[in-house]
Formats: structure tokens, sequence, C-alpha cells
């Protein structure tokens, strides 16, 4: 009977924590996930095996990485645009101006790259979920997703005593395939990609090219219980296996160079 | 307080399978998967919202998708490739042989389309895990990785009286980020898509263009409790929310018109 070969845990779970208010900008986030915590039947105490991660929208409406579209003077290029397919001016504005660079503009959707190297739709502007009563409002990438998952990760620390990884996610369309998953824009405590190039395989054969990107695993897999229209932004993900460390979301980047898929 | 809106569940749970023996060619990997089933502590009974996931592996190798090496002869555009970048003619050989099309062929990697549509390094070709003494295999994808789910579904409905949606899942590599993610190959008894649009948000506001990948990120989810090195080849998942049907993998595949991360 085949059993496994690295000690690593036979279940996962996933658990939404419950009881995070609608978040404004200035709120500690980070408070309120550590009270959820508190809250949360059967996650306490945290353990050595549990990664947090924190949907995008929490972390940019706290931080304050919000536009009001009414403030927004769009240029003839995003006139056009959005009169064309029917989108919002001020918004494509907005995308624009978040872009590092444009990868596409056709058919209504913005592909750019962000300030921080990720490649996607509308540059992470988004109108959805931002709020009771925000009809102009729209969000954007926080500055720093890394940073925003250190702030938590700190906070957690110094409640409970226990260094659990944090991810930021943020839902992402990927070329080749239809459908958006969750995938990682930030991480605090452990290393964004797990290398196992070395490590033998099952039958002892040594592994040439696996790379797996368990920061974007952890957080399809925290988006399969939070849900893209439950107000639940926090998940806990127990018994994955990952490597801590010191990482960044920049260890997630495929410069352009070493991209085959392009 | 926030409160879930749609009735999902707060947590889900991902138990790896244990007591799967070896495949191996014309093996019955669906009454292995249902003895498995018996035996997985606390699993039984199965619930309507389980759904298992396959690896890709040992559908292949119980459906004897399998090419031996040493029966194949490389084109010279095979053994020159290989020649320059370290790698087995015959292995090339094999991907050339499986594709549809060679997106990319250069530093060594192979990008195709396979028959089915899928984007991927080595067209699915792959010599990790194949089995001890297994120097000269390699596995191909399995035909029709629907069907494949849809058999293993079926001896599951048989055993147990309940119908448990089946992914089958491998590692793909993509376009803009580093390292591997599993996705789903193959779907059975479930939506592969799950169609958000005109689903109020949180805060009433009707969603315009949210597709989530549900089949993609279950694959991801029990990629996190399966590893690449363990001899652990099926989990159940539960909790998720998905939408029941008679889905098919080609719901996943972008046509290339309309895909403008290309």
């Amino acid at each position: 009977m085949a059993e496994p070969n690295r000690g690593e845990p036979s279940r996962i779970d996933v658990v939404a924590l419950g009881g995070i208010p609608e978040i404004t900008p200035g709120d500690d986030l980070a408070a309120h996930i550590v009270r959820s915590l508190e809250w949360t039947d059967g996650i306490l105490p945290l353990r050595d095996d549990d990664v947090l991660v924190v949907t995008q929208k929490v972390v940019s409406k706290a931080e304050g990485a919000i536009v009001d579209l009414t403030t927004i003077e769009p240029r003839p290029e995003a006139v056009a645009f959005a009169e064309r397919y029917d989108r919002d001016a001020r918004q494509v504005e907005v995308v624009l101006r978040e872009a590092r660079r444009i990868v596409r503009m056709a058919n209504g959707v913005i592909i750019t790259e962000t300030p921080h190297g990720f490649v996607c739709a509308n540059g992470g502007v988004d109108a959805s979920n931002v709020g009771p009563d925000s009809g102009s409002l729209v969000t954007l990438l926080p500055r720093d997703p890394d940073a925003s998952a250190s702030a938590i990760r700190a906070a957690v620390r110094a409640r409970f005593g226990i260094d659990v990884p944090v991810v930021v996610s943020d839902s992402f369309g990927r070329p080749w395939r239809w459908g958006i998953v969750d995938v990682a824009i930030g991480v605090s405590g452990l290393l964004a990609l797990e290398d196992l190039r070395g490590v033998p395989d099952a039958d002892g054969r040594v592994m040439r090219s696996t790379v797996r990107a368990v920061a974007d695993e952890l957080a399809s897999a925290a988006e399969l219980v939070l849900g893209k229209t439950a107000a639940r932004p926090v998940a806990v993900v127990r018994g994955a296996t990952f490597t801590r460390g010191d990482g960044s979301i920049r260890d997630l980047i495929m410069p352009a160079a070493n991209d085959l898929f392009r």
C-alpha cells in the first residue's frame, strides 16, 4: 500500500472567517482579522501549518486604495474605448493610469501589466463588492501587497504568539482557458514557489522541473470557500504543505525573456 | 456583522485517499478508488457537496496511455533539439507526435496544443511517477479525460448510490507567472465554469463578468494535499460550491479568437 513519502498531512481544511464587517478606508483590517479568529469555531489555537488568505478587496479598502470616479477626467482614448464597448470612460481612465504597460486593448477588455508586474484584466481595477452606496467607487490593487500581508501576519503573531503566513489573493483571468481563478498577489512568511527540483518522486526518480506555485494554489483553495458573492474576505487554510521563508510575490513574476508561453 | 448571502458552506475539507496501489495498464482504477473510499476515515457516507479529484498520472496508467521510449525512432528535428538542450530525443519525438500544434520550441522547452485543446509544456507527456523500473516509460494525457472522469463517477455511484462529480487534474505551467498549478483536464457531473454573471455581489450590484473556473480551483485545492512527490493520486474535496450538470472540459478551452491574453 502506497504511503506518503514526505510526511505531509493527508487532509487540509479551509475555513472562512466570519464576523468581519464592511471595511472602509482607515479601518484596522488586521485587528478585525484577529477578532474574527477569536470567534471562529475550531480554529484556535492556530497551528504551524495554517496559512491566512485575505482577498484583495478588503486590503485595498482598508488601505484606501480606492478612487471615486466622479473625480476622474478621462482622456479622449478612454472616452472612445468606453463608448465603443459600453464601459465607464472614467474607469477606463483609471485602468490606463494604473498600467505600467498596455498588453492588449480590444473587445471591451483591457489587459495591462501593473507596476507590480502582474498581467491582468483592467489592471486589477474593480467596481464589484466595494461597499454599499459605492456607485462611483473602484478599488485599485494594494501598492505593496507583500507589505499588506506582512502587517496582518505581524498582528496575528502579536496576539496569538504564532507565525502564520499570509497570502493576499485576487481573481485573475489567464490565457488559453476561460474563467477566473484566485491567485496570490502578495505573500508574507512563506515562499510563493515550492521548488521540488532535486526531490525524488514516488519512484525515487529525481524531478527535473517541478516548481509548484503553492501561493497560487492556496489562493484558489480559499476561493472555493470564500466565493465571489459572499461577504467573507478571509480564510484559514490548515494542513497544506508549504515552505516557510522570507518570500515575495516578486518570486512568482516571470520575466518576459523566460516566458515561452507569450 | 456580514453573513454569507448564498448559503454556501463556510468550510471545505480536502482529504487524500490512501491505499491506492501502484496502478498499471489494465488496472480497474475506479474499483481501487471505490475500495479506498471504503477505507478512508470519516469520508463515508459521501455527501452532496463532495467532488473527487483524480490526478492524470493514474488515469493515464490505468488506460495504458503509456509509451515505451525504446520503441520510438526520433525524427532529425527531435534529435537536434534534444542534443542542444540535453533532453531525450525519443521523448521529444513523442511530444511532437502528440501535438496538434507546436506553440513554441525553445530553451529546451516545448509548448504544444494537444488534441484536446490544452496548451501546455511537453503536451502533457511526462516521465515522472510512472512507476518503479519505468526508466523508458512516459505517460500521455488520457485520450478523452471527460470519459475517464465519467467512468469513475459511474463506479462510485453504483457502489455508494450517490452522484459525486469527478475532476481529472494535471499540473500545467502558465504564461506570466513562474511555477505549475494543478488544473482540470477532464470533468464529469459538474460544470467546469461557474457563471456568476447576473448574480448580485454582496452589495446587490450585478456582477458583469465573473465566470469562475471552479474545476481548476478544485484541482489546485486537491494538489495542496496530494503533493507532487507523494504516491496519493485521489482526493475528496468536501464542501466547495459548484454547479451540477453535464459539464465538459471543452467549456474551459478558450478559442484563440476570444483570447486577448495571447
